[in-house]
């Protein structure tokens, strides 16, 4: 089978999580040894959790982060602060441990996968590299699609192939990230066709440009967008035309992780871009994301408006590589621990509230 | 020496953090692999820790959470959703680990330790459990002067020796909780005095009244500020009249981390309430707070304004105990290990941005 079919079948077979565990949950939650409802959004993280797996002692030890690394043939028209030997610099770099997502999801209990979905240049073996090339970098958009049709389909089901696989190792919990110079540029674009919205409203100085930079980035943003002339409303042509390998690839980690019923945390502006993909392919996948943080890059904020989520903390982070995925992760554990291990108002002998 | 004179040695001899390890840590930080501030509030908190320890490389990998409980006279007013039997109740919950604070603070690799700072009735002795009782339970301040001026003293010094003997015991980084059915009544009188705002514009819910019941309360906040009339710019003044034996130690669990160059981090309205009277007693105090997070309790964010410090995150909670305090410490202890895991560009070998 195609994997534009395989995709199309794996998209229709997403089911919405259980609304019967969220009230279960909820119940649960209000005999814990607190004012009903007090501990906020972790209890939202916690009835969401305890829909999606359809558990209400949901165990979430086996955390891994994905992070997606590809090159943009659009760095040519100088939109990056960074050469695009950065791309496979900082892919080693993730394979050593140096980078600040190794750091972080350590921190967090997290393993770091690195997926190369598309580096312009070839990389070394490694046991923490998954290699799912789908090419050499993109084609530069300004000029024309960055992918094929067929490219843009294997680049998702690559993603939804990875989450399958880890979910035989036992993985309980998916974060996402992403590494490739010039991929804000490509984000901004994404955001601006499908939220409806001008380019400079959605573009921001990516990794460090100026504001002649940023003038520069805006035009080849527009320029990509009125050349390709991508459907507003069909992710895989969006993808194709103005995407990246990684950000399909982030696409279809979502779309996977909601295929397989486990929950995902949405790193910033790029995996932003991949979740605007993903829930254009296969809206529900909505219901099982889970916004991490609130990203500095301009454009950030009307993705997540657009996709209707709300993420969970702003610590004027963009950096990405799944940074804020990481630390998200750590949240949603927290909620789920409240769930199974707090003492109810009885077990405790805890008097409860006077009415 | 009295209690009152030793608390005025100490807060006189508190030191601002050093401002040369701000500019080294930032220095340090720009030379790691990412974009130049793209870590947004973590290096702001890893330039404030090296700042407070005076150290480039801090660990701080000894964390612990001090809850401090005690009672209030004026829950004799009806101020409260809850009896005042629940603060024994919840302080026997917290040492048999069924709370909220125990499941996060395991989360996060902290330990609570409670201290009876004036629980209404004798504890049974526990060994996670400090006794430092004031009194049994404060006076009721719609009434009168809620404790004497020594006992204030005596609270705030109380505070103080814990993190001298927890810093002798090798703790590093330090988390303020409460536990005190009335201490919101006793918390929104203290903003309203020290902010210099009307009694309505900060007092909420607590644990969950009505809004017959809330009004009732801001009443009670009045009567008790104008019997009392304490004075706005004397800290010890305020903590006598219309304060907590719970609020008055978390002001000496600061005021004692700024004397021994220890980070704190602050819970949520009780422990701004804390934090308020140590600015007041101690200014300097202040540069060693680190909010944790806003809290939904009506009151907190002109608390924090006044205070001048921002809150780490937002997740809606209203649950004390040090709860949101253990989330923050897990955000400080990532900001630190960003400083001293990652790689720099010239160890990975990763291309600089182009200037």
């Amino acid at each position: 089978m195609k994997d534009l079919e395989k995709l199309e079948l794996i998209a229709g077979k997403v089911e919405s999580p259980d609304e019967k565990y969220f009230d279960l949950a909820q119940q649960k939650l209000d005999n814990l040894t607190k004012p009903v409802g007090s501990l906020g959004r972790l209890e939202e993280l916690a009835r969401q959790i305890a829909g999606i797996t359809g558990n209400l002692h949901p165990i979430l030890d086996k955390k891994c982060i994905f992070t997606m690394a590809a090159d943009h043939g659009v760095v040519a028209e100088g939109i990056s602060a960074y050469p695009s030997e950065v791309t496979p610099q900082m892919v080693i770099n993730f394979l050593s441990g140096g980078a600040a997502i190794n750091v972080l999801s350590k921190h967090v209990g997290a393993e770091v996968v690195v997926v190369d979905m598309g580096v312009a240049c070839d990389l070394i073996k490694n046991d923490a590299l998954i290699v799912k090339k789908i090419g050499y970098g993109t084609r530069n958009m300004a000029k024309g699609p960055a992918m094929t049709l067929e490219e843009a389909a294997a680049s998702v089901m690559a993603g939804i192939e990875i989450v399958q696989e880890y979910a035989g190792k036992g993985v309980k919990i998916i974060g996402t990230g992403d590494m490739g110079i010039g991929n804000t540029t490509s984000s901004s674009a994404i955001v601006s066709v499908i939220a409806g919205v001008d380019a400079e409203m959605v573009t921001g100085y990516g990794t460090g440009l100026d504001d002649k930079g940023l003038l520069h980035k805006i035009k080849v943003i527009e320029k990509s967008i009125s050349i390709n002339n991508p459907d507003p409303d069909n992710g895989l042509d969006i993808l194709s035309k103005i995407g990246g390998f990684e950000i399909g690839g982030i696409a279809g980690l979502i779309i996977g992780s909601a295929y397989m019923k486990i929950p995902v945390v949405i790193d910033g502006f790029i995996s932003g871009a991949g979740a605007m993909i993903a829930q254009k392919i296969c809206p529900k996948s909505r219901e099982y994301m889970i916004a991490s943080h609130q990203s500095v890059e301009k454009g950030h904020r009307i993705m997540m408006d657009t996709l209707g989520i709300k993420p969970l903390f702003n610590l004027d982070m963009r950096l990405g590589e799944g940074t804020g995925a990481a630390l998200g992760i750590s949240l949603v554990e927290a909620s789920v621990k409240i769930l199974n291990e707090m003492a109810t108002f009885k077990e405790a002998g805890v008097s409860e509230k006077s009415s």
